[in-house]
């Protein structure tokens, strides 16, 4: 009775799944946002490299990866699948929980997955320097490693709120010899006209895209980073999901259901898509796909499935997407990686058409989930991941009374240890269960630009 | 060319190597602190469990690991085995260079080897609750998961300085269950009359130690835990060095150094002990096993080989070992782990024999190192570790000189998430590289208790 599923490091995928290529109809095209035209991989080229461009629009169905990139995954993939025992017993349930247990890389997180992939291609490009947001700091440390590895510079606009009030995760980056920046900042004239409009500003994640965003498009040798959303990051995140379908037909199993959370989708895309194109080319039908989001942002489940801009500034190109409008600012809760208006094109297509199903959760059941986590699988793990945590163990006590074995998979994305502030506030009963009223939802939704189609 | 070498889980050790039996004398014995004669079973009973107290002095080359122990080990063991490509490249080193990763443990560290041993044994004895002492709060943090899973109840008593300077380990105390106090505290005589002394004192490793001991002798089915320093506990550790041996030969190496270092000595005895059986049963004579220890705290390289306390107050047995003095009180330097008077006394033993040897570093070249090998090999790794890495590297530069491939392995014994504001004191320049002026080291020796022998 395995307690964790390893692969040999000879069995770390040598190709990323495109799941562009098995859609029964085509994504919609990002467009201009001046021109409101489809764009061109031209219009890309100022901040990405060819082949990223490339891939985001690639209707190849497997990509190699580069044998560089995947020197450098080895330093944690394959990453362990877990079958969690422990929890189970716990929770007297017949179904089978399995999870991928991402908090094994260097940063911490799934986000070096993208980060060395991203890094890499840039540097092959001839770029010297990678301009990018960050949240709470997952994607920003994540960034700080993979440019390091591969000789780059790197700039990182951090959320201001989140730079004063998780200020290792800047130590993290500062290691890796990233150069971390409260955003908004006077470096761009995005930041420097939200600072003259409010000195106080906390920041936001739109904000400091539009800095990182204009930082790339007005320095010579540097490129933009993304570390969610587009269909390249969900891309490079295949990995996961490909990595735990070889380990759970190792003991025989294929899952009924398999459970992420999504913020901008790539952790959930990273785990869900292999499993979703079995579904796509008509195996294995009946697997239920979850996407987990928190009340407090509810892209998916009270969302438009429609055209919309990646940033607060409109500097990005319009997305297809469920967005709750582009200059929606959600609650400060504590997974602040779940915090942003849109999600993915790819994921929002495919909870359109059925494929897959969303779901939300509150802050404090999710947190107790991840305290019934850390009790019985022994680890910690971030407040992004708990929201998965949550609905894993949800279906797991719905099998209890149906008394169905069913098997569930859900991505363990990253580890807590830089978020244990948000436990600390759990236990000191200070967590809001925010739910989105729907006058401001509506009102919010109004705002998104209407492009004609 | 593998970048990390796995053990399938069936590869868990099954017993523990106990290389008491392989000591060419036999040890000195603790010694009674009220009577000066050697302690027996009998008096450690009321607050260790027999079987602990039966390792402690077990003549037993191989001990069986219960299988309920190897259950919560498989969590996160067999540990990765690391070849260092990527720092080898970086310092144009003929030297191969491996290292094993503890950082992989729910905890975060090699501690949750010995927590989960020493929680299980006291489980079966009937104790209900477990009372330790934690200095920067990775041992207790260990404690509180081994017992949460164990289904003990667990008190930590955490040094006053680190409590308020490390609020997060104590956060994952409470995510496990554990009470955690600020030590001194007024729930212990011990603890009293430090406060009365002084209200304002940050306590000590000393203090929190003679606090947890009285808290276990005087509550019903309480015992004590110590998280180094016995022989049980480096018992418990030698998973570590058993995994790396097979790991090593599995690629045909075995290493001509073996580094790791040394606070009470439980990781360092961990991976060093089965190579040093090696050496003591007459093979592979050549190899060095380098304990390496702080100058701000050199117990090995300047401290004196006798018997002494464990604790300020004298609770404990005396040990014979290398001592600073029971009443030496070390800088405050960010490797708070390795911040004790005292070391394991079979390490003292091997040290003063010479089938092992002791190095000391200071604090900055101590954190330059870690800062090259988060640069090259990713992980950012805790400041106690840090100073085997600096020793590794030291090595494989005398290699560079003299053109020798030798074979390097340290002990990476855990990661630094919960240590980042040590790494924002070296890049601000704020590291103090303090060494033991000889005079009061002298006075601090020269109030060890005089035993008769």
């Amino acid at each position: 009775m395995h307690t964790k599923i390893l692969l040999d490091e000879e069995h770390l995928p040598k190709r990323w799944y495109n799941i562009l290529a098995d859609l029964p109809t085509p994504l919609d095209p990002p467009l201009h946002p001046g021109t409101g035209k489809p764009v061109t991989p031209e219009d890309l080229s100022p901040i990405f490299p060819m082949e990223l461009i490339r891939q985001e629009m690639s209707p190849q169905k497997m990509i190699d990866i580069p044998e560089e990139v995947r020197d450098i995954l080895r330093i944690w993939r394959p990453a362990p699948l877990y079958r969690a025992h422990r929890l189970e017993a716990r929770l007297k349930t017949p179904a089978r929980i399995y999870y991928k247990y991402e908090g094994v890389s260097p940063a911490g997180s799934h986000k070096p997955n993208t980060a060395v992939a991203q890094a890499y291609y840039n540097m092959k490009a001839g770029v010297e320097r990678l301009a990018t947001e960050t949240g709470a700091g997952q994607w920003g440390s994540a960034l700080a490693f993979a440019t390091k590895v591969f000789g780059l510079e790197c700039t990182i606009y951090m959320v201001r709120s989140s730079y004063a009030q998780k200020p290792y995760r800047k130590s993290m980056m500062h290691v890796w010899g990233a150069e971390c920046i409260p955003s908004p900042s006077t470096k761009t004239k995005a930041g420097t006209a939200v600072l003259e409009h409010d000195r106080d500003t906390p920041g936001s994640l739109g904000i400091a895209i539009s800095e990182a965003v204009e930082d790339a498009a007005t320095h010579a040798n540097t490129n933009y980073s993304l570390g969610s959303v587009l269909n390249h990051v969900c891309l490079h995140q295949t990995v996961i999901g490909l990595e735990a379908m070889e380990q759970m037909a190792q003991v025989e199993e294929y899952p009924d259901v398999v459970i992420g959370c999504v913020g901008g989708g790539s952790n959930f895309a990273g785990i869900a898509f292999p499993f979703a194109g079995d579904k796509l080319k008509g195996s294995h039908k009946e697997t239920e796909i979850i996407a987990v989001e928190p009340t407090a942002c509810p892209t998916l489940t009270r969302g438009l499935y429609t055209y919309d801009y990646g940033d607060v500034a409109g500097l990005t190109p319009l997305l297809k997407m469920f967005t709750l409008g582009h200059d929606f600012v959600p609650p400060s809760i504590h997974a602040g990686g779940l915090r942003y208006h849109g999600a993915s094109p790819i994921v929002s297509k495919l909870v359109q058409e059925g494929t897959m199903t969303a779901t939300s959760c509150y802050q404090t059941e999710v947190f107790e989930a991840a305290q019934t986590f850390a009790q019985t699988e022994g680890f910690i793990v971030a407040p992004e991941t708990s929201h998965a945590v949550r609905v894993a163990i949800d279906k797991a006590l719905e099998c209890k009374k149906t008394g169905e074995e069913k098997t569930i998979l859900f991505n363990c994305s990253g580890h807590g240890d830089f978020d244990m502030s948000a436990y600390d506030a759990y236990y000191a009963g200070k967590l809001e269960d925010y739910e989105y009223p729907e006058q401001l939802i509506r009102e919010s939704l109004a705002r998104i630009p209407k492009i004609p189609t």
